[in-house]
């Protein structure tokens, strides 16, 4: 495992003093990589005080204007959410979550997403995310503060450290996409589909978010995200001739 | 598991934030008999406020006067700490000690110590354990928050529980595509990939090996099958158009 590769965003974080809490729970674990996307107060005494000597990792914390900042890089995506979705997601518990992050991590940046204090991710943040990680809870009571929450999944990573790693070793660099060149794809599919007058533009959330759910679960490498906006290229060098040619009719 | 026989007991606790951390951390994991040996302060609107929610976790709290009494009753007991100690002692992680205590406590009642925020259990106390319950941390900075460390053991036995694991299922019934619904996209995708010029008919084998390789790792359902379909269906519907336009232009 790779602990510098393992980055731990904390989106819209309202109390300062969880953010104290969740740096401590990272150094406990050997984990260092903390970004925040627009914590209403940071730096602060309160996440200081917290943080008890885990210092170091606030210090070095990368506040982000924005999700797309902070997630630039990674190649998978976590999300960790208490609430069952409407659509289904990949889910993952936080042991399964581990054992693949500390495998992907040997490869490159890992993420994973903790929300908002009253109310976790919206659907579009989770929709960037590969994986939702849902800690198995009490179905009455099932929201964790995220500290507490990071602290389940930090451990679960030092528990995968410690075992042997699985070599899955087929002698094939694979090079998967980053989550920039994947929401690049998604972008350049979205445009098409709607030039394609396939996708309604005022209602674009359900088939995209379909797409993005199928495009995840492959795990795109590099080469596939080059191949698929080849063919988008492609299918809208069509529409541009079809629409000129039109015009020289017309 | 008998989550009534599993007792978290807190002795001299400094800060009252803490003990409502645990009780959050317990209620979120179906625990709820806290047993506090002389917390400094309590009840306090600090505990409230950290508990979010857990109030009946913190109303049914038992205050003692001694470890003794905390005690009274318990078969077997668990003292979490940090600190390797000179006196070897019988040690377990998390995840063994969750497991002992979920199948334990079918017979009686167990209990976990948690001591000190600063200087942890005392020898005496570690004395009246059976195990010490060590937690896998950063060599240099292994002490986690005691509400940090409840949270981990209470995870534990959240997942002991399910020794059956439950199924994630929130409704939907995921219908995956069969073999020849996944053939009969492969070929309408070549059939669109040449008419769009972007496949060269004479030598369609890398490409489609890849696009197959591609979505066999995202393990195709029905409705996605469908929805690539129906994207191909438009994008030939716009080469036909164009074809027609140029048709007539010819």
């Amino acid at each position: 495992m790779q602990a510098a590769n393992i980055r731990i965003v904390l989106i819209h974080t309202s109390h300062s003093g969880n953010i104290g809490a969740v740096a401590r729970a990272m150094k406990n674990m050997c984990l260092s990589e903390l970004y925040l996307v627009q914590p209403r107060q940071f730096p602060s005494e309160e996440a200081t005080a917290r943080a008890s000597g885990a210092d170091d990792v606030l210090q070095k914390a990368v506040v982000c204007e924005s999700l797309d900042q902070a997630l630039q890089g990674c190649r998978v995506i976590y999300g960790s959410s208490a609430r069952l979705r409407t659509i289904r997601w990949p889910q993952v518990d936080p042991r399964q979550a581990a054992e693949q992050m500390a495998a992907e991590s040997e490869n490159g940046s890992v993420a994973i997403l903790f929300g908002r204090e009253h109310s976790g991710l919206t659907n579009d943040e989770l929709e960037r995310c590969h994986y939702l990680l849902n800690i198995p809870a009490n179905s009455d009571y099932s929201s964790l503060n995220i500290a507490a929450a990071c602290q389940v999944v930090a451990y679960e990573l030092m528990m995968a450290s410690q075992l042997e790693p699985v070599a899955s070793d087929i002698g094939e660099v694979i090079e998967l996409a980053t989550a920039d060149e994947v929401e690049g794809l998604h972008q350049h599919l979205q445009e098409t589909l709607i030039r394609l007058e396939y996708l309604n533009p005022q209602q674009p959330k359900q088939l995209m978010r379909r797409l993005r759910r199928l495009y995840h679960k492959a795990h795109l490498e590099k080469i596939e995200v080059n191949i698929l906006r080849g063919i988008l290229t492609a299918t809208q060098k069509w529409i541009d001739k079809c629409s000129g040619d039109k015009k020289s009719v017309n």
